[in-house]
């Protein structure tokens, strides 16, 4: 038995496509590793008709192809390498140049969010593990900003991690916070990024409180949970019947309890119940946090319900129907040369591109224009612009002073804002800011 | 910029809810921490309708739990916790029994498929990782299965590593293996699991091989990689005109060519197309390979096309519509009593369980009876049996001679021969063996 998964090393090297190491042996061979390339990282289209996508992992990004390196042991490994390739990949290093979106930065079809410059084989090994961790990061994000929007103001808090693949929840954690999310559950999280974590408690924990008779007794359980964590807890009052649980939880709590918990039921109905009970009982401040297969829909509907918080699991680390961003990544000029794929579907514009998107001065956007990477900006009259790209990456190292992932939440909670209204409609439609590519040739 | 999440000492502990260590201290306080309880992993349901699961994880959960020990830079990080909380997670190591399925093993709605019996303390903790690894590796594989099914015999490549996070990468080719893929893109995997590794090329190789003055040259490019690979070699031949793309890699291949790969358009059309221009040329034993957002209805309907081998990416690393496969860990029996949550959805039978299967002397299941733990296997009357519950560990110790991944899939190819014949339709519908409690009371 061995799981070797998770390697100590930490080199981000082997995840990766067999194909881009097997390309570059032939690329290093006929020469062509050595021709500068651009490749593109972009959506074709949003998942499910979304109307706009959040950037997310772009921070990850750079960090793993810093860490882009092989190990003596890895090169062992692969027998089905030659030794020119072997010792091209022993100092392999990238360094090259990354210009993109940032991290927490709306994106749109065919928005150019990852510009990579460099040579053929140095940009070419880095195609899975930059859309990876770009394609799950992004799709939690997309999903969880959704839900912020429907949530309107009330706090979420993500504890997807028992549905998700067990270091992919650390990561999910990370993007559903950069989406608004408040809190998550996962202790690696709040320890890998500083994300505030909290909790309540689980069936298992009253019913761990059963009577050697075989009797219930939520009351022991509500009482050692508020004697260990204060009465500021929240505590779960669904696993018998609600309305003795609530009334249980409020003898047991007095009038400075927390909150309680409701994880089963018609929720809207339920918790109107619970809130009339409570407030009867004297508890006016004692809070309702909601869970259960809530996703953006659900949340949006509970909108004129007495919900306090939103505990958000499956659907959020998921993407709730979009578990993966599909993004790709793609050559795009080759020594100055733009290049694409030309056959039927898949069709891409060639060349190097950045962005900028318009505004009125009401502060919407308007449009997002994609030009030439090396053109000059667009005139684009009297509206306001924003520079879309900026420098990640300069000859290898990050570059200083990019924001951290809660500037980045900052940052994208103001984006969220310059979309036109129906840009937080939950519904399927087009993009909410159109996309115009600006003097390429076709 | 900092990115611990893939952690340098392995511990597995800190990928666990905040909650179980609340709860935890607040049992320690309480004393039932020290009672004894039998947790259960099962799900519900079988997501979207599906016919059948496959149980996946179960070496990597077993290895978790051996490896779920806290460091002292953990326990450090963790102010919210008392001194005897700390003390007790500092000396942690489970010491339980995990009875259980195996790998590889078919699964239906409430099958026992772990079985956990402990302190509350030693097993309360354990539920986040063990959830996440069983709900993420169960998930692909059961997806997994369907399309080895729909190939039915024609091999299939796992090349989904760009979808997903860059670690469930690895682990969804696993899956994808157990199910019984015939390889998988993913270096890592093949380097943590001695999974066969494959791949062919992609388009960015060919439009690397641009002319200075801006003409394709397909030629240059797939002869490149024929004399650095070998003439068995699959290309790619779809990144401009696809008929001119197979006269061109039969041209430089010769009649030894291994194969063309193509990426986009109707496949069935063009792989008929391409099969008699390949064996117009003469071509007869150059295989077909077909990708391009392949799930398992879509190999199913190629199944009367001229395909020799499917590239499968997105659909089979995100579950095809079930990114997760929803199982749940719950307390189901505490001091020998048998406990359950009762309140409105989300009902389940407490106590221990676990089961067996029964078969007609044709081999094909007839249905599976869950029972008592501690109970005798019931009569079954002349039906063949096989017990369902196997040990996994013991006192904390992963018991010898379980069967290690390329064992777990061949069982599991032997496993699907067992369903009724509707067990292998891709419709949904319910589950294609019934599983009945036996023993238990309501």
């Amino acid at each position: 038995m061995n799981d070797k998964a998770i390697p100590n090393d930490r080199s981000t090297a082997l995840l990766t496509d067999k194909y881009e190491l097997t390309m570059l042996q032939a690329a290093l061979r006929d020469g062509s590793a050595n021709r500068q390339v651009t490749c593109e990282v972009f959506g074709r289209r949003l998942p499910n008709e979304r109307r706009y996508g959040v950037v997310a992992g772009t921070e990850r990004v750079l960090r793993a192809v810093e860490d882009f390196r092989f190990s003596a042991n890895q090169l062992a490994e692969m027998d089905f390498l030659d030794d020119k390739t072997k010792e091209y990949l022993r100092h392999y290093r990238f360094s090259g140049q990354i210009d993109g979106y940032r991290e927490g930065e709306l994106y749109f079809p065919n928005s150019p969010i990852l510009t990579v410059r460099g040579t053929f084989g140095e940009c070419l090994v880095l195609e899975t593990v930059i859309l990876s961790i770009m394609n799950a990061d992004s799709a939690v994000a997309s999903a969880a900003s959704r839900m912020v929007t429907a949530a309107d103001g009330r706090p979420i808090i993500e504890m997807g991690s028992r549905r998700t693949h067990e270091y992919a929840a650390v990561t999910s954690a990370r993007a559903a916070y950069l989406a608004g999310f408040d809190a998550t559950s996962n202790l690696e999280a709040g320890y890998c990024y500083g994300i505030p974590v909290s909790g309540t408690a689980a069936h298992s924990w009253t019913l761990a409180h059963t009577n050697p008779d075989g009797t219930p007794n939520e009351e022991a359980a509500f009482r050692s949970q508020i004697d260990t964590l204060g009465v500021d807890t929240t505590l779960l009052v669904d696993t018998y019947d609600i309305t003795k649980g609530v009334e249980t939880a409020v003898k047991v709590g007095g009038p400075k309890l927390g909150g309680v918990r409701i994880d089963s039921g018609d929720l809207g109905a339920v918790t109107r119940r619970v809130r009339k009970k409570l407030d009867d009982l004297g508890n006016h401040n004692t809070n309702i946090v909601v869970s259960s297969d809530l996703d953006e829909f659900a949340i949006a509907g509970l909108r004129g319900d007495p919900v306090d918080a939103y505990g958000v699991g499956t659907s959020v680390v998921t993407g709730s129907g979009a578990p993966t961003a599909g993004m790709v990544y793609k050559v795009v000029e080759v020594d100055g040369i733009p290049v694409a794929k030309r056959s039927s579907s898949k069709q891409s514009v060639g060349g190097a591109k950045r962005a900028l998107r318009t505004y009125r001065s009401s502060g919407v956007a308007v449009e997002e224009i994609v030009y030439p990477f090396e053109a000059a900006a667009p005139d684009t009259g009297q509206l306001d612009t924003r520079e879309m790209t900026i420098p990640l990456m300069r000859d290898g190292h990050i570059v200083d002073g990019l924001p951290d992932l809660h500037a980045s939440r900052e940052y994208l909670a103001k984006a969220r804002k310059t979309l036109p209204w129906e840009g937080l409609a939950l519904s399927r439609d087009e993009a909410a800011v159109p996309t115009r590519m600006v003097g390429f040739k076709k």
